[in-house]
C-alpha cells in the first residue's frame, strides 16, 4: 500500500514548536505518513493568503492526499472543523472560508467533523492544529473512511475572494493578491479571462507606475522596466528582470490596479 | 520494522548548508530514517530556548523517536556529547543543560558518548552536528544499542530554568519564557500551579500594562485588550485577539512579570 | 529497493507555494521519493550562493541521490536544462554555472535534457522548477536511465568562482564567500592551500579590523575578539565567540580581504 501523504498549511511559522507537535501527533497515529510542508509562513490569521497558497499547490499532489490547513483565528470558538472531498483529495480545516478557492474550482462534498473520538484529549482551547486537525488527518491517513468523521453539510463558510470589477467600457479595477519572494505582484487578472494582455495594447496602472508591455519571460527588459507576464499561477503578474516589482511600485498585497484593455 | 524517526532541533537556520549536511550523513548511514525538523530557528546559542522548544514537542512523538539537539556554543571544547533515555525516547545532544526540562519531567538515564567509532572522521572542530551528533543518531536509528555508545553518568549538566518566585503574601515575580510567532508572551506561570488565574480575581503587570482578565479563546475581546489564557503549552500566555501582545506591551523574552493573586 | 532521495536547492523561499508544487509533482510521479530540502533561502538569482551551498552538502548524501537546483534567472529563455553525473550522484539544474563547484571537484558527465516527454505539459514560461526540473528528477527517481533524457554535451556553462589572487610576495587578496546564520564570514582561503594560518604568524585585514590569531574552537576569546578558524567548510572563517563577525567588521558577502602570510 502506498505511503499516505499529508500536507500542512499554517500560519505557525517554523521557529516555534507548533508544527513539530502536529507532526509528532500524526506520526504517533500513522507512522507511515509522509508529511509535506505546504507553507507555514502564511501571514498570521490571513485566510485569503492561505486559500490562495493552497489553491496554487493542491492540484499537483497525488489523489488521496490529505491537506491540513490551520489558519484559524477562531480557534476555541464555535467554528466547526470540516472535512472536504474534492478533486480526489481530502481537505481538513476550520470552517472559516479557507477552502473557498477549492470549492470554486472543484466538485466538492463537505462534512462537519463531529466524531470527537478521533481528537486528542483533553482538547486544548488554543491549539486545535495539534488536538483536532492533526489527529483527524492521521486517522484518515490510517484508513478511517470520511463518513466516520461526521455528516455532510451544505452551510459551510465561503469567503468573498475579490475578482476584477468593470469600471468603464474597457476598464477594470483589480488588485494585488500576493507578493512573492521575488517581489512579483500576483494580480487577480486571470490569464484565461484577459487574453488581450498577451497580444493587444493595454494600459495598467499601479501606484504611480504605468505598465504597457507583456513579457514572455522574467529575463526581459532592464531591471527598472515593469512588465506583465502570464505566470504559472494562472494570473498575470507585474514583474521586472531580476528586480522587485513590489519595490519599484511601492505596492503590496491589496493594492489597487486599474486596467484599460480591449476584451 | 517501523521506519525510525529522527528529529532535529538546532540554531542553524534553514538558509545555510548545515541542516542538509546533517540529513545527508543520517541518510547515508540509515536510508530508512524519517527525519523531522523540530526547529532550526532557535536563537543562536540559546540553550534555554532550545530546551523550551524541545520540551513542548518531544512528548507527541512515538516511542523510540531519536531527538537530536544541536545548540552548542561549546563545540570543539571539552563539553561531552551525551545520549539520554527518557519517556521511551532518545535524546542526543551536547552536555550543556539543553535537556534539563526533559530531566525535570521524566525518569531518565544519561550516557556520555565516547565510542568514537560511531563518529564521522576526521571530526571537525566546528561542526559536531555533522560529525558527531548526526552519525550517532543514525547508528541508533540503524539499531545500535544505547549502551554501545558509552557509560552511564550522573554528573551531566542541568540548567537553571527560572520559575516564579514569591515576592509577598499573594505576589509572585515571573518572566516571559518566549514570544511566539503571533506575539503571544508565554510566561513561566504554569497552569497547574496557578489555577486561581482561570477562576479568581488577579492582577498581572508587565511593562506599563495591567492584565486582569482570563480568556477562554484567543478570539475574545478587542485587538487592544490584553488577557491571559491557559495555553496548550501548559503555561499561561499573555495575548490579544489577532494582535501581538509583544507589541502591545513592548516586552519580549525575559521581561519581568508581577502577579498578585490568591493561591 | 531503497527509497530514492531527491534534494531541492532553490531561491524560492518557504512562504510561497513554489516548493510545495514541486514536491507534489515529484510525489505524483514517484510516490516513494524521499525529498530533502537542501536550502530554499538562496538569495534571489544568486548562482554563486547556490553553487557554494550545494558544494557544502552534496557529498554527504548517499550515492544515487538526485540533487535538483533551481536558481534560474534565465527561466523561459534559451538556457538549457542539464543533467550531470558526478561522484555517483545526479544533478538536475539549469545550465547557468550553478554546478561549477561540482565540476571543479569531481569527474563529471553532463547531458542536455531534451526529452520533453518527461516534462509536465503545458510547460509554463515562468516555473520550470515545477514543469521541467521536478518531473525530470522524479522520472529519474522512478528509474529512467540518464541517457534517456538527452545527449552528452561538453559546452556546458561554468562560472568564474573567485579564488585568492597574489598581490605581493606574501600577500593575497581574497573575499567573503558567504555570511552564515551566526555572522561567521566564510572566506575563499582554503584550509588546504593556506596551512600557515593555522600555525604561523599572519595578518588579515577586513574592513577596518585586523585579525592575527587562529582559534581552535568558536568558544575562544572574548565576544569582541575576531579570529580565523579552520572551519568544517574547508575554508577559513572569520569569527568571534558567540558574536557576529559580520557585525563586528561591518562586512558581508563579497567584502575584500587582504592577507599577509608566509606560504
Amino acid at each position: 500500500m502506498r505511503q499516505p501523504i499529508v500536507t500542512l498549511t499554517t500560519d505557525f511559522g517554523l521557529a516555534d514548536h507548533f508544527v513539530a507537535a502536529m507532526k509528532g501527533v500524526i506520526l504517533s497515529i500513522e507512522p507511515r505518513a509522509s508529511i509535506v510542508d505546504l507553507s507555514h509562513e502564511i501571514a498570521p490569521y490571513s485566510i485569503p493568503e492561505a486559500a490562495f497558497t493552497l489553491s496554487q499547490a493542491y492540484a499537483w499532489f497525488p489523489s488521496k492526499t490529505i491537506h491540513v490547513v490551520v489558519v484559524d483565528p477562531g480557534v476555541g470558538t464555535a467554528r466547526r472543523p470540516i472535512l472536504a472531498q474534492a478533486a480526489g483529495q481530502y481537505f481538513v480545516a476550520p470552517d472559516n472560508g479557507v477552502l473557498s478557492l477549492v470549492y470554486a474550482r472543484e466538485k466538492h462534498r463537505v462534512r462537519a467533523i463531529t466524531a470527537v473520538r478521533y481528537f486528542r484529549h483533553p482538547v486544548s482551547r488554543t491549539f486545535h492544529g495539534r488536538d483536532v486537525f492533526a489527529p483527524v488527518a492521521a486517522h484518515m491517513a490510517h484508513g478511517v473512511a470520511p463518513a466516520r468523521f461526521g455528516k455532510l453539510i451544505t452551510d459551510y463558510a465561503t469567503g468573498e475572494f475579490q475578482r476584477p470589477t468593470p469600471s468603464g467600457a474597457q476598464n477594470w479595477t483589480g488588485l494585488v493578491l500576493k507578493v512573492d519572494r521575488f517581489g512579483n505582484l500576483i494580480t487577480n487578472f486571470a490569464v484565461a479571462e484577459f487574453p488581450a494582455l498577451e497580444t493587444g495594447a493595454f494600459l495598467l496602472r499601479i501606484g504611480r507606475r504605468r505598465v504597457t508591455t507583456c513579457a514572455h519571460s522574467y529575463a526581459q527588459g532592464s531591471p527598472r522596466q515593469l512588465f506583465v507576464i502570464a505566470a504559472s499561477s494562472g494570473y498575470f503578474e507585474i514583474a521586472a528582470n531580476q528586480a522587485s516589482a513590489a519595490r519599484l511600485t511601492g505596492c503590496g498585497t491589496g493594492a489597487a490596479i486599474e486596467l484599460t484593455a480591449p476584451v
